[in-house]
This record gives structure tokens, sequence and C-alpha cells, in this order.
């Protein structure tokens, strides 16, 4: 995936991430320099993977990685080109060395680098209310406004034409022209993505950013948290109403409408053209088709093909919908 | 209806307007000045109107407007004093016209003429907290508390022994004496209100305002949306719990009592002595009666009569929720 | 029940009590000093307790305290030793006489009390942003922060390791270690609680508190309210996601996971080990038991065992859902 905001930390030496793992390779040639950790597909030489269930087999047997963190059980399917690093639980392990390579991606404590808007180059271009502070590596095109006490933490880009409203919170987030955040949202922080665990939960880090395409509208008190290892996504003329929640990894087409109280779960993926009425709740890992029509109230825990309506809990044509609830 | 801070930009010269309609009028026989744009009942012979439904064929022969948005099909209704301007789709021909009366009432983007509470006379009679702002044309009355990084922008009339929390902003709204608006709510934004349209949606405009009877509580984060050709309206005495959506142009009695996180969709009617459970979803364009019970949870999506007790999604009545759901 | 917080006004004369009542007892003896007001087994000799319901009659034959509040129907379960006080309403009653022992207890008007966090001792042990205000009664362990806009009002305790957000704004509240709250949440604020009256509702105090214990993580835009008579509270290592409205006196247990949007109505008590997925609700004064599992969209309107999973409105066990639901 793209990844323009969190800094890798690597390249960071093999024996190092095998002591993090407490495991002991004795048959180890050279202490090699890794540069990122990635997925089976996409890693390269240089970098450690992962492989964790058996439906990722084909991409393992083709994998590059010199490295594969895996467990006793799937190692055979690695090219002998790849050390399998055998551990118990394997996406706890890739969370720990994902923290390593990226350890800004772990937590989101407050960004305390940001300055008063006054005090940067912004002051002559962009209109902004009291209070407007700004954190490194963000960008913001012409004729922006941004609204009273709204905090445009590290690594954030605006487009041109842009309307920020008050007491927003952005942090790790694309945002194109034309768009329009309204008050009182948070934009680009972690999503709710961790292990459990009996006396600490684990987070996982989310390197994954939020990207908003041109003429998007989001309402008032939304939250939307930016992916863990792929991208938040909302597509252009996406309109959002307030209260409105979306997960990480969650990726929705171009003029979606989307009514009040709305939540969409992790990584669930809708279309282009679909309307959800207000409060109705979207599962995660959830592909809900283009054209779709969902009704307010509605509860979606299976996919929803293309040019469908729905209504209910659990959610169903709205014909049998109707039928059965005359 | 009464609108006293949406400023009319009016009068505006009839060809103007059919410039911007794409309209030819060859047998005009004078440039009139129009006043305003209003509903077929309301409007005067200096006003044009819109006639976009067979529903509002009565009205439409009476009106009393020099000129009135329509369509082909239905303009033989209109009396011969009346000249039909002829377009394809009314309602976004009105919101074109109506956002050159009301140039502000299309966008939302933050009150930039606010100064600190500290710089107005407000100083010696509001009890406030730090960065307290306030915009143009706010009036606060005797023995109110505003709270910390609170924006009372411009268009906003507060009664006496009124206490709004912190982090709130406010909005275009007339709010009554003995009032109590909590932490993080936005009131008088602008509703979720526009004509989707594949490349841009066309926002129409809200000239509607927010009014909150004498005795209201309004919880935590929640947002309560202005109306757009009319008012959004809580009567007196009634209390809104935490997270709370009221859409644009809702309508809601006295002594109602609201849970947290229900949401009321736009232009729905709520009576008096209702109860609505938490959580539950009212559709928009409904009505509710008085003394109406509405169950935690429920999605309400018909009118409910006075004096019942619903609950369900669909709601029904709640003996039969009980009787089905054993 | 503990209460570090809410000053005690008394000793409070008993004739004081009795006018406020209405109560004219003419055979009383001495104007006794009463000290506080508290149940029916807690409170002793010098204060005044309250009986409103059959159920607490064994309770009741116990008590300590020399007078209580109850009706002409009960009042002869008390012993000798207690003085009844007859009135047509105990609740609303007791709301009075607890306005008198906790003046501070009935209102939340923003806490106009708090300082810039630069001006206190915190500025050299606090990472803290732009604009954190802090109250009377306050204590922050060490290595924690505190985002922009965050205001600590009166009687916070902060453990060690915490980390709060932006925006966010907590009174009243016991936090322990390793927490986190993120950005826009209100914890401490007073629940929705008040006693309906037809031209003004009548708020009744809320002396508990919110205890939040170590290792706890709260989401966005989250609402915690404080309890009434008793705390809210939410038990170690468990982590609440964004947007998530938590009632008064509500208890969670240890370990719990609670997802989006999700709800949950006053006085409830939730097990450890639980896990509720997103928007789902759960009413009033339910018991949901340990190691449950609470599908996404659930409506739960009662009691749930331990060790169950459960969906729909109303929720039932997960299989009868999955089969009625084919």
């Amino acid at each position: 995936m793209s990844n323009p905001f969190f800094k890798n930390n690597g390249p960071i030496l093999i024996l190092d991430i095998l002591k993090i793992l407490n495991i002991n390779l004795t048959d180890l040639e050279e202490n090699a320099k890794i540069n990122d950790i990635k997925d089976l597909s996409t890693s390269n030489e240089l970098d450690v993977t992962f492989f964790h269930s058996q439906k990722y087999k084909e991409l393992a047997k083709k994998t590059k990685a010199s490295f594969c963190i895996t467990t006793e059980f799937l190692k055979n399917e690695l090219p002998t080109s790849c050390v399998p690093l055998i551990v118990e639980n394997v996406l706890v392990s890739v969370s720990k060395i994902t923290s390593i390579f990226y350890p800004d991606a772990v937590n989101d404590d407050f960004d305390n680098s940001v300055i008063n808007i006054s005090e940067t180059d912004f002051k002559d271009k962009v209109i902004y209310g009291k209070n407007v502070l700004i954190g490194k590596n963000v960008s913001i095109g012409k004729n922006c406004k941004i609204g009273h006490n709204t905090i445009i933490e590290k690594n954030v880009s605006i487009g041109n034409n842009c309307s920020i409203g008050s007491n927003t919170i952005i942090r790790n987030s694309l945002i194109s022209n034309n768009v329009k955040i309204l008050d009182n949202c948070i934009v680009g922080k972690h999503g709710f993505g961790f292990f459990p665990n009996k006396t600490k939960n684990l987070r996982y880090p989310h390197i994954g950013i939020v990207i908003i395409e041109e003429n998007c509208e989001i309402g008032c008190g939304s939250t939307i948290d930016r992916g863990s290892m792929s991208n938040t996504f909302i597509g252009k003329n996406t309109y959002l109403d307030n209260q409105i929640h979306i997960a990480h990894n969650v990726k929705i087409g171009e003029n979606s409408i989307i009514a009040g109280q709305v939540g969409i779960a992790g990584s669930s993926i809708i279309g282009s053209n679909v309307r959800i009425g207000g409060q109705a709740g979207i599962s995660g890992h959830i592909k809900v088709g283009n054209n779709v029509e969902i009704g307010g109230g509605s509860g979606v825990i299976k996919n929803i093909p293309d040019n469908t309506k729905v209504m209910g809990y659990p959610a169903k044509n709205i014909r049998e919908f109707l039928r059965d609830n005359k």
C-alpha cells in the first residue's frame, strides 16, 4: 500500500527481530538488514512477511521475502528462499514487529508538535478561526477555510476550496478539492484494532491513512478512523450526515449518500451510488454492491449484490421486509 | 415562515431570475422587481413562487404571486395573473433562485466574524469560560452561563437563566428562558438537504432556524439541524439525552423525553408528552401523536396515533411486539 | 457508597428538612442535627433514610436511621426507633432532600474555577497541549499526556501513564493507571435522571462518580455519565470504541470489548469478558453475565446469563436468531 505518512524506522537487523520474537535461529548465516514488514505478495528479498492462514497458501509459495513469520503447521508452504520464523500467534507477532518498524503508528496521543496557524505560512492563504493549530507535514490548497479550535495534526494534505468546520481534529489524511468537513469531527485516528489480552490488550499499528476524494461532505460529530494495513477511503461526491462512524479500512464508492448515525464496521466495502438510511449498521468485512439502497435502521450482516434494495435486521430484500411486516 | 435571521438579498430583477433558469420569456412586459421566493399560499404579487406537485393544485389556483416556477404539465392550474416559468426540475430551480435571495443560507462555513466575549458588552452580564466566541446579531438574557471554547455564531438569541456547556456551537437559533444545552452540541447548522447530482451534489438553502422553547435540556454531543424552508422546533420542557440527532424541519411538542442516541429524520413531527427510548429512530416525514411511548431501539416508519405504546422495527403496538417475541 | 467528591452540606436540622417536605411532626422531642441522607442499610442514627417499595421491607426493619421518608402504606415496617416522614412521592422527596445535602450535585454548569494548566504545578510533570484547563481538587500521576482544549474540571483523579486526547471534558471521575481517553469525550457529567413534571422537570442530584480502572481505553466522541446514588464503573482493560454512550450507574466488568455506537442505559450491569457488537443497545436495569457475546445491532431488553451468545431485537440466543432468519 502507499504510505506517505508513517516513517519506516528500518532497516532493522534480523537478529533484533528474532530477539523480539524469542526465536533462536542457529543456522542463520548473516545478520541481514530488513527494510520493512509487508504482506506475502508485495514483500521483497529484504523484507519480512507473514503467513497465518491456509487461504494464502498460493501467495505464500511465491513470496520473495527472505523471512516469514508463520506457524509450524504452515511453514512447509514457503519457498526454500524464505526462512520461516515459527511463532505461537502470527498476528500478535506481526503486530510487535510492525510496531518496531512504525513506532508512531501504534499510539494516538495528541500531536504535541502543532503550532498556531498564525505562526505558519498558511496565515496568508487560509481563512482561519481562533485557536487553529497546525502540525508537521501539513499542506493546504487555495481558498480553504478552517474553523475555530480545529486541529490539523501531522501528516495531512488538504486540497483547494475545502471548508473545515470548528472543533474538528484531522491527522494522517489526504483530503481532495472541494471537500467539506463540518464541526466536531475526528478524522484519521487509529481504529478499534487490537489483540485482546487478559491483563492488557495489545494494540496493533495502524499504518493506513484516510483518503477523502473531491466534493465530499462529512457531517458534524462524525468519526472516520484510518486504516490498519490498508487505507480508509471515501469516493468522490459522497455525502455523510451527522454522527456517522466509519471504522478502519472501510472503502466507500462515489456518489453515495449516508444518513445520520449510520455506522460501518471495519474493512467493509461499500459501492458507488449507494444510499443508506439513518441509523443503519453495516457489519465488518461485508461487501455492499453499487446502486444499493439500505433502509433506515437496517442491520446488514451479509454481502448485498448490486442494484438491490434491502431493509430490516438482518437486512433482506425490501419487498420481503414489507411483506413480512404487513 | 418567520425568518428573523437570513438576510434577503432582494429585490431581484425578473430578467436576472429568468437568466439563471435559462428561460426566455418573449412577451414579458416589464422587468419587474421580485422581492422574495415564497410558497404558493404566502407569496404576494411581487414574489416568485413554485408549484411542483398535483397535490398543491388548490393552493396553486389561488396564489397571488406574479411568477411561478413549475412544469409544462402543471402550468394550466395557475391563475392568469401568474406567469408560469417552465423548468425541467422545479425543486432544483427553486434551490437555485433561493440561493440568489439568501446566499448566506447555502453554506455553513465557520463564522469568521466572531470575537472573544471579553471584547463584547456581554462580558459584564454573562458568566463565561475561556475562549468563548460571539458572532454578530447575538442577544443573551440575564443570568446566563456559557462554558469554555463555546462559539455562539451569528443570529442567536438566548433567553434568561440559560446554561450553555463547553465546546458547543450554536448559530441561527432562538433559545428561550431556562434552557440548558450541555457540552459538545452543534445547534443550528444546515440539514442534510441537497439534490443528488452525479458529479457534484447541489445543496439547497436552509433558511429555517432552530427554536428551543423554555425549560428544555439538550444532552452532550447532540446535533440539532436548522430547517430548510420551515423551522426546527423543540417545545417547552422537553428533555433530550446525549448523542441525539434532530434533523432539519423536525418539530417536537412539549414535555417530551427522548433518551440517548435517538435519531429523528427530516420533517417529522413529534407530539407532546412523548417518551422515546434509547437508540430509537424515527423516519422522515412521519407524524407521532401526543402521549405516545416508543420503546428503546424501535424503528418508526409510519405515523403513530395519539396515546399509543409502540416498540420494534418496524414499530408496532407494544402488546403485539411482546406477543410476537415471547 | 464512597463519595470523595461531593461536599456534604450537613448537618441539617430536622425541622428544616420537615419544612421542605411540608410535614408537621407535633411530637418531635428535639430539633436533631441530621448528618446525611443514605439508603436503608448504610444509614446511621444521625441520618435520614428512605423506603419506597415493599421489596426493601427486610432492610427497612433493620434500619438504624432515626428518620425515614416513606408512605402511609409502608410506615409500619419501620422499627420503633425510626420516625416515619410520610410523603406522597418518596423519590421526589428524596430528591429534594438530597439537593439540600449536596447542592453541587444537581446542576452541571461548566466549571468556572478552572485555570490554564501552565499556571498550575502540573506544568512540569504533564505533557500538555494548548488551552488545557484544570479545575480544583484534581490530581494527575506521572507520565501523563493531556491534549489541546481539554478541560479537566473539578474532582478528577488521573493515575500514571494516562493519555487524554483533545477537546475532551472530564469531571467527578477516578481514572486509574494506563488509561486512554481519546478526543471529544465527555466523562462524569450528570445522567439523564429527573422526575418528569408538567411545567418543569425536577432534576435529582447525581452524587455518584465515574470510576475507570487501569488499562481501559475510551474511544472518540463517547459520553460516560456519572452515577446518581451509586457510581458508574468500567473495569480493568475494558475497551470502548467511538461514539459510545454509557448512562448513569452502569457497571461494566473487566476485559470487555464494546464496539462503536453502542448505548447502555441507566443502572445496567455488564459482566467481564463481554463482547458487544456495534450499535447494540442495552436497556436500563438489565444484568448481562460474564463471557457474554452480543451481536452488532442487538437490542437487549432482559437479563442475559453467563456464557451466552445473543443477537437480535429483542436479543435471543444466536442459534435461534440465525435459524429464524435463514
